[in-house]
């Protein structure tokens, strides 16, 4: 168990955004307590889990999880070390850890979905560049020990609805309201929210991309996609100058970890991440040529080896907190 | 936002309990990532959030929440004010907050599931005894604001599973083993599993039971079954001797808020709680007469009016939670 001697000022829940469903009729309480006419329900909506430090840097941080995962992800580590919100917590920062839409323990879905129990575990663990199971990469920085394999596939934790893209956009755009002016940061699949979040809201300081899946281009300005031997190709989207242009009012950098091949690789998974590289430094390249601030950081090319799609929760996810907050430090952040 | 001064020793995030499912043949981590060969997932876990007070008083309280439910409803209140185990963790308690198998972060069943988006809540305010929607009880304890009512809804969240009452308790078993000996604190569907988790757990200091809904007893010792105007009747459960007896070896209080009818309801939802808590008083009855120490707590014959089936988040949740730190204190605990 982690020892962290925190001091917290505050720390507390809300949920943002969303609907209210309504059905036709009148609610009838006495007779027709279990009748579905008249009833309304809550639902579509994202919540938070915040904590401000005592001795804060005036700076927050709204996390937003990837595929498959809560806000969990950034709470803990396989083994029991701190967690990525705890270690910039300690640096000064509130964090804001969200549950999407649909997912978590903002469950409450406006669509009915059915869940499969599939087995699934094993595409993540060779997505996730953890190695080929059940081998690990050799210079891994994943804490490998059973325990902390059991621990880290527990943290999954499937859709209660279909993923909503615009829905997750508007639901972060609003929990941002509630909590003020904060960093993004985002992993993976919140990548492509995170582009749309960044468009849209005032509220967003800088954004820190943790391996995002794809990238946003001005309209008149998408690369061409690139073909990997993963089954889809890697496609820069669309936005409109206007949504560009507030997007790139923010500082933005992203992060990849290690074992992302050169040349092109016979596992399709791995495959992809080299795809996603090569897009990464077109976005950068479009941003900063329309006068934005955006960095792509390859860890390894920093020296930092070993890290899987999962660097928070890494071996030396201290390490890589110290990148980003240096990087956040030099934007005043 | 509540204003909390905490002083937090650690704080950390942990899965117990659950299975991992197999499925036949032979994974192939680069042609047949996306296949179902040779796959596994980890599946039906309980998940825990603690925090550890600077300044403990030796004691650890594990929240087990209801029907609908995540660790939220223990961690916030409607208006914002500090959750039930923010005032705990005040009093020095150690606070594990957990979510059961198949809903909240612990999402992953092994068995699938199809969830409805069928309207719901006003079943749910009658039921709470919140009032008879569009009114509140005229003595309520529930801020009122239309964004304290929507903050509320917004803590529901689907099962992504059925219902599991052994795997909510084996999980919560193993999640006490993890935690170390601890109060054990349920609301409403939490009850049952509670009672078996009494009964099946040494780490059980003792029980506190927020408005349960049924009562378990020695097999040759259970009441007859009380018959009201909601569709089921409230029945008493059987359990062996041993489990029996194990159980009331911890002592435990049962708490009851306000606006119970005494006399038969024309609101069945209402009703159901007028014989549950006359069976309440069966069971510490039985209890005490077979040597354990059960105590029926009925809050406005206590002086405390105006709770509702949340009293942990009502108006005044802190004067709820010093009288459950008292009956505790009695106990050295």
């Amino acid at each position: 168990m982690s020892d962290e001697n925190l001091e917290i000022k505050n720390q507390g829940f809300y949920s943002a955004g969303g609907i209210v469903q309504k059905t036709a009729g009148t609610f009838d309480p006495i007779k027709g307590q279990m009748a579905p006419e008249g009833q309304i329900r809550h639902s579509d909506h994202a919540n938070v889990f915040y904590q401000e430090p005592t001795k804060g840097n005036g700076h927050k941080i709204m996390f937003l999880p990837g595929y498959g995962q809560s806000r969990v992800s950034y709470m803990t580590t396989p083994d029991g070390r701190p967690g990525f919100s705890d270690i910039f917590l300690k640096k000064g920062y509130g964090v804001y850890l969200l549950d999407q839409p649909r997912r978590g323990e903002a469950g409450q879905s406006s669509v009915p979905i059915t869940i499969s129990a599939q087995p699934d575990d094993l595409n993540w663990f060779t997505q996730f560049r953890l190695g080929l199971w059940p081998n690990f990469m050799d210079n891994t920085q994943f804490p490998k020990d059973d325990e902390s394999v059991d621990q880290f596939f527990r943290q999954m934790t499937p859709d209660t609805g279909e993923i909503d893209f615009p829905l997750i956009t508007s639901t972060t755009v609003a929990a941002l309201k509630k909590s003020g002016p904060a960093v993004l940061m985002t992993h993976s699949q919140g990548g492509v929210p995170g582009w749309m979040i960044g468009s849209a809201s005032d509220d967003v300081t800088a954004i820190i991309a943790i391996e995002p899946g794809a990238f946003v281009f001005p309209k008149d300005d998408v690369p061409e996609k690139i073909v990997t031997k993963y089954p889809m190709a890697i496609e820069g989207i669309p936005v409109s100058d206007e949504a560009y242009a507030k997007l790139i009012k923010k500082p933005i950098v992203v992060y990849y970890g290690d074992n992302i091949p050169d040349e092109p690789s016979d596992v399709p998974a791995w495959d992809f991440w080299r795809g996603s590289v090569q897009m990464a430094h077109k976005f950068a390249e479009v941003v900063n040529t329309h006068g934005g601030d955006a960095k792509i950081v390859e860890l390894p090319k920093a020296g930092i080896k070993g890290n899987d799609h999962f660097m928070f929760q890494d071996l030396n996810n201290q390490e890589i907190a110290d990148h980003m907050a240096d990087w956040l430090t030099e934007r005043n952040l």
